[in-house]
C-alpha cells in the first residue's frame, strides 16, 4: 500500500503547498534521503521537477504498490542526479490523512526494495537500512516479481473485498445489517481511497488480471465441491488453507 | 458463528464427558434456560437425550451458524418438552477453545433469533431477553431468511479467505513471505476450524451455492472492468464499495 492518496492532485498544487509555504522545495538540495509519497501518476512530473535540486548522491525511494511502471520512469530521470531506488513497505490500512499517522507502522512490518539494473549496490543497501531503522524486515525483488506478488497478495484481496461489498449490496442490503466481525475483516480494505486503488490496479492490471482469473477458477473448484456433496474433499480445501494461514500467526 | 469445534465428536464421548463426571446431565432438570453449543451433526442427538429431562417451561436455544435444517430437527423433538427457539449471535474469531474466551464477545455483536410457526411469542422474547442481558443487539429473521443472508456475510466471506490462500499457495506460495495486514484481514477466518467450517458450508450450500455463483459473475465484471482499461468505471466500482463499507464503521 502507498502511503499517499492524492493520485489526481494538480502537480502544481503540491508545489504551491496548498498555500502554505514551500520551504520544502527550497530546502530539497540539502536532503540526504528523499522518499517519494505521491502516487504513480504525479510521481514523475514531481521527479523531473526535483532531480535537478538534488545534491549529488543523494537517495531517492518511493513507497508506491506498484513497482515496474514506477521504476521504470523514474530511474532515468534521477539517472544523472541522485541514486534512485524503489520500496514498498507492506504496511498502513484502509486510512488516510495526518490523523491516522502511528508511530509504530513499520514495526516489523515487510519492506520489499525492488533495484533494477540501474541501482548501484551501495543505494541498495543505504534504503534498505533506512527501512530497518524505521523498524522493518526487508527483502528484495525485482520490480516485475513484485507487481506480480502483490497482485496476488493486496491487489486481488483489496479487489475481492470491494467485489463482495457490491455483491452483497445488489443481491441482499439488508444483509449488512446482520454482519459480523468476519465479514468486516473480510471487507475492511474496500475502506480504501477509491481514488488511489483504482490508478493502483489499473498500473498492475497484467499482472492482476492473471489473479483474478486464477480466483474465479479457484471458486469455481470451491463450488464444485460444494456441489459434490463431498464433506471430505471440503474439509481438505478448508484444512489446507488453515494450515497455511495459521503459519501467518508466528510470523509478522 | 458457532461457538463449538465439535462437530465429529461421538455422542457418548459428550455424555462421557471425557472421563470429567457429567453432573451436567444430571442437574439440566434444574435449568430455565439450556444453550445448545454443538454442530449441526450432534445436535439432534443432543436433543433427544436431554428433551425427556427438562423440567416443563425451559427455555432452549442454540448457536448454530445454520438455521434451517437445525430448527426443523430440533423443533420438534423439544415441542413436548420444552420451548424452543434458535439463535444465532454474530460474535466470535477464529479461534476455539476456553483460552479464547472473551467477557466482552457479546458486546453490541448482532444475535439473530430465528424463531418459526411453532415458537411461543413468551419464549421468543425470552431469549431476546438473554442475548440482550449479554450485550447483544436482537433481531428477528425467518430460519431460511437468516440461511440466505449469512450465506452472503458470512459463509462465502469464509470460503473466498480460504480460496483466496489456496489461490496464493498454488499460484506463488512464496508470496505469502510479503503479505501485509491487508491479506491477513482479508484471509483471517480461513484459521477456523476446517472440520466446524465445511459441515456448516454444507449445511448452507443451496443458500452458498447462490452466493458463490454470484461472487463469480460479480467477478467477472470486475475483470471486464479492468481489461477495458476504463478507470472511471473501476473508480466507480471501487467507490460504491468504499461507500457502503464505510457505513459499517458507524455501527457494530
Amino acid at each position: 500500500m502507498s502511503a499517499s492518496a492524492s493520485g489526481k492532485m494538480d502537480i502544481n498544487e503540491v508545489f504551491r503547498g496548498g498555500g502554505r509555504s514551500v520551504e520544502w522545495l527550497d530546502a530539497i538540495n540539502k536532503a540526504s534521503i528523499v522518499m517519494l509519497a505521491e502516487t504513480g501518476l504525479v510521481a514523475p512530473a514531481l521527479a523531473e521537477k526535483i532531480a535537478p535540486l538534488l545534491a549529488p548522491g543523494t537517495l531517492v525511494t518511493d513507497v508506491g504498490s506498484v513497482k515496474a511502471p514506477v521504476v521504470e520512469s523514474l530511474a532515468p530521470i534521477f539517472k544523472n542526479h541522485a541514486h534512485f531506488v524503489g520500496s514498498h513497505p507492506m504496511a498502513g490500512s484502509e486510512q488516510t490523512g495526518f490523523a491516522a499517522a502511528n508511530a509504530g507502522l513499520f514495526d516489523d512490518a515487510v519492506c520489499i526494495i525492488t533495484p533494477d539494473a540501474s541501482s548501484t549496490p551501495e543505494a541498495v543497501v543505504a534504503v534498505a537500512e533506512f527501512w530497518t531503522l524505521l523498524g522493518s524486515r526487508t527483502s528484495e525483488l525485482s520490480p516485475a516479481v513484485h507487481d506480480e506478488v502483490i497482485a496476488l497478495v493486496s491487489h486481488l484481496p483489496h479487489l475481492l473485498a470491494a467485489t463482495l461489498v457490491n455483491l452483497v449490496c445488489s443481491q441482499n442490503p439488508n444483509s449488512l445489517n446482520f454482519c459480523g466481525n468476519g465479514f468486516r475483516d473480510t471487507t475492511r480494505v474496500a475502506s480504501g481511497s477509491a481514488e488511489m486503488w483504482s490508478e493502483i490496479l489499473q498500473s498492475n492490471r497484467e499482472a492482476l488480471k492473471k489473479s483474478v482469473g486464477g480466483m474465479i477458477e479457484k471458486m469455481r473448484e470451491a463450488l464444485e465441491l460444494l456441489d459434490s456433496g463431498d464433506e471430505t474433499r471440503l474439509n481438505q480445501f478448508l484444512t489446507d488453507a488453515k494450515t497455511e494461514r495459521d503459519r501467518l500467526k508466528t510470523r509478522k
